[in-house]
């Protein structure tokens, strides 16, 4: 049996999130129907990220299972000229037996992209949040930097949403200008649903200056979802890269 | 009478080019009648560039003229509450009379991408040539400089186009990598019609290893548009800035 990985890049404006469900189209199911097709039998797909309704990827993961001898730039290109034109697969590889999407992942990091401009762009509209007020970087990248390490992130977790254990271990967190855009970097071993999109809507209340540092901290602190800032688009966030 | 000078951007794959024309809808056609519904009277629309059927816009400059007296914010954000999300005012302000948007510029800016990279990219797909060979970037750019300066450049036309001289002044000449993206900058005090799409194409057949750099000398000496390279697509092309 081969253990087929592909890396995938999607647009995801035109999708209800990664996974199957009853309404509206997926990433996955269009990814899998594609994969099907070519392999010409069913194929269960297991990604590294569940993104969200609207949330893209540059470097989402997946990997399935066949017996087909079909090469990897093959398969690459044919599944490439399915698709449609905001879905591409961007790399293919065969791993061992043992190796799974999600579950072999060491850390996943995502990026979101704030658009700090006057006015919107058009080049932007559909990849970054527009933000027209002046924004201080520098502090929430300082602040940015009290996520670091294990914490129970229950503040920042989708309100209905309920796990064993809401404890995370971010690796990496960042805020950086570039030009007319500031993009927050989010590095962890997982992260909760809601949880990248909560954080970025509540650092963003510390680059407007209207909450502190110490409030922050208190909303980290609290674990209650109540106390944080709002979610911040789906628009914006993007899943960079899965690290094995 | 004021004059009102405004930036636009715009992304171009869904339109007819910048200039009102019977056929299919233009960039030219939805401004002007955003502007003369917040006007509430007639308005002719002075643009700097003429941007064909899919090619995009950073820095588009229009003018236009009138009598009322709104601000220029509330001109700008009226605007944009008006037009649809692929056309964005960036910028807004007043000139003298004598201020028109096209004789008045000193030279404009287009920047051509090209994706290089194996498969294509759904963010570049609307925004990028994508060419999946090696290319000698290098090379490209030096074989670039020989546009430099006051040339006839009738072999870089659009082939049915007729004009009094075909003589342009093009100032700045690169082509740059950055990542995967292939970066052409070409700045002059005007362009021929398809001109940048024609000379890109020729030097992409120069970083292909197709042509040496004195085949390219030739074509351009040549002033014969059949011996150029092929049209590079438009939706690799933006007008990127005008300099006044």
């Amino acid at each position: 049996m081969r253990n087929i990985v592909l890396t995938i890049a999607y647009d995801g404006t035109n999708y209800h999130g990664w996974q199957c469900q009853p309404n509206g189209i997926t990433v996955e199911q269009v990814v899998r129907q594609a994969v099907e097709k070519i392999l010409d039998h069913q194929a269960k797909i297991y990604a590294a990220g569940r993104t969200d309704a609207g949330v893209h990827a540059q470097g989402q993961v997946v990997n399935f299972f066949t017996e087909k001898p079909i090469g990897l730039t093959n398969l690459a290109r044919g599944l490439n000229s399915m698709l449609p034109e905001d879905i591409r697969v961007q790399r293919g590889f065969e791993a061992d037996p043992s190796f799974h999407a999600r579950y072999s992942a060491r850390s996943k990091t995502y990026v979101y992209r704030v658009l700090n401009s006057l006015y919107d762009s058009p080049f932007y509209t559909r990849y970054a949040w527009h933000v027209p007020h002046i924004l201080d970087v520098v502090k929430m990248d300082r602040v940015m930097t009290l996520v670091l390490g294990e914490h129970d992130f229950s503040a920042f977790k989708k309100k209905e949403e309920v796990y064993h254990s809401c404890v995370r271990n971010v690796i990496t967190a960042r805020v950086k200008r570039r030009g007319g855009l500031v993009y927050f970097v989010l590095e962890g071993t997982g992260f909760l649903r809601y949880m990248v999109r909560n954080i970025v809507g509540t650092i963003m209340l510390v680059g407007l200056e209207k909450i502190t540092a110490n409030d922050f901290s208190g909303i980290l602190e609290s674990r209650d979802r109540g106390q944080a800032g709002p979610t911040a688009p789906a628009k914006g966030l993007c899943l960079q890269r899965i690290t094995y």
